[in-house]
């Protein structure tokens, strides 16, 4: 019993935090990371040459809904200590993306041959935090429901701006019936560290969406006749402005493949 | 200057629970007590003989949106000392209804010499509390601004049971943009006590309202283009409940002449 326990790949779904980033690390796990490690912070990455960094820090304290940074690294480190002690920001993500003038260059496993000491990484909540919060709470998540990616959409919503850093506000999208959506509210305003509450619901031209059934990020999913769209801000907007202001160079996570940390969800609730 | 302030009738908007409590038992306010001596929790006020009255109390426990109790008589008391020291519940209200076998067969401003040895006071949590909670952080107030009570609605909710008391919930109504929409969840949600977060919003149709513009209760109000309809549990449910079930008697407020007393809003905040 012993040994085959030892022999035995772990199972994502009951792996803790340093285990399954280690995982990440190794390449034992690619591609999303939505459903692994239950119960642990996820973030998404976003990481600027210091001339860029001070302006992010800006916009980021400006635009808590969309970009709450819960670590930032040292100029140069691959480190942020309180995020997980032995975490390798060029190594622990699944998927990067390397962007050059404001496109996607590069999807990689790894960018430690990219780094360079005047780098400095932001991690952003995410929403597969308030996620867990829902699904503990019975609230349906249709996207997971399907298998597919959380859709997003780029909105009318403008971020206030800080420096270069300009541009709308990119939102995800759940279904719910009318009162299962105010429940998500009361849940989710408890996570403001990883987006809180929603900042719409009801009518996606109000916030400049013109078809649901075309997301600009992930999957489209199924709305039934008795629910209504609930837009949450989401930590994929850096990479909306990133495309938007055209920064030399810059990297952050793919959709979808996020950055686990030894950190617990129920730490962020307030 | 002494004098005159000594002579001059205190503004109801300026006035402490207990002072406006006095007026209305002394019949200097009548009518409405929307508005009167802010940040002090007001309630609605159901009573019934001792037979009833445990029915009631689960009916209560069970309904605790609806009809959040936040203070009860002893059978026969007229006081109710944790709302207000000298408290008299067949004086203070400036607006009692008296059913008779389930219709309103007097409105008086005082009941004293209707009060039984066996008649038991349930005061419930009203909405103006969290209203004063919604106006602080400038969300709109359409009946406020029209000048007209909140309307209400019968709903197709039904009530959990307990023994004879059974029947729908009654809605009170505030329209407001999305956005807003969300903000008066996360405020609500703070006041459990007074109803909390809303039950609905977005389709009157699917809590079986058939008509916005005819509320059972309190008057109709104006709704935007880009507003939706919020609904929450209202304290004038009881009263629904009381024309269902025909109980051969029973007092309660006058809606909207609410039992103003000692206590603050911000103690029923979690």
């Amino acid at each position: 019993m012993a040994a085959s326990a030892i022999l035995r790949p772990q199972d994502p779904a009951t792996m803790r935090g340093h285990d399954a980033r280690l995982a990440c690390r190794s390449g034992a796990i690619h591609g999303t990371t939505g459903g692994i490690a239950p119960g642990y912070v996820q973030g998404n990455l976003a990481v600027f040459p210091t001339a860029l960094a001070d302006d992010f820090r800006r916009f980021a304290a400006r635009n808590p809904k969309s970009c709450p940074v819960i670590g930032e690294s040292a100029p140069g480190a691959r480190t942020i200590p309180e995020l997980g002690l032995d975490l390798d920001i060029a190594t622990d993500v699944p998927g990067y993306r390397v962007w050059r003038d404001g496109v996607v260059a590069e999807e990689r496993t790894e960018v430690a041959d990219l780094w360079r000491d005047d780098l400095v990484a932001f991690v952003i909540g995410c929403s597969y935090s308030f996620e867990a919060a829902m699904a503990e709470d019975g609230l349906p998540l249709r996207h997971v429901e399907m298998g597919v990616r959380v859709p997003m959409y780029r909105t009318s919503i403008p971020c206030a701006p800080a420096g270069p850093f300009a541009g709308p506000m990119v939102v995800s999208m759940r279904p719910l019936k009318p009162a299962q959506a105010i429940r998500a509210v009361e849940i989710t305003a408890r996570f403001p560290a990883v987006h809180g509450a929603p900042v719409h619901l009801g009518f996606p031209e109000m916030i400049g969406i013109a078809d649901l059934a075309r997301p600009d990020y992930g999957d489209p999913v199924r709305i039934s006749a008795d629910e209504i769209p609930v837009f949450w801000a989401c930590g994929v907007t850096p990479q909306s402005i990133i495309a938007a202001m055209r920064p030399a160079f810059a990297i952050t996570h793919a959709p979808g493949c996020m950055l686990i940390t030894d950190r617990l969800n129920a730490e962020f609730a307030v």
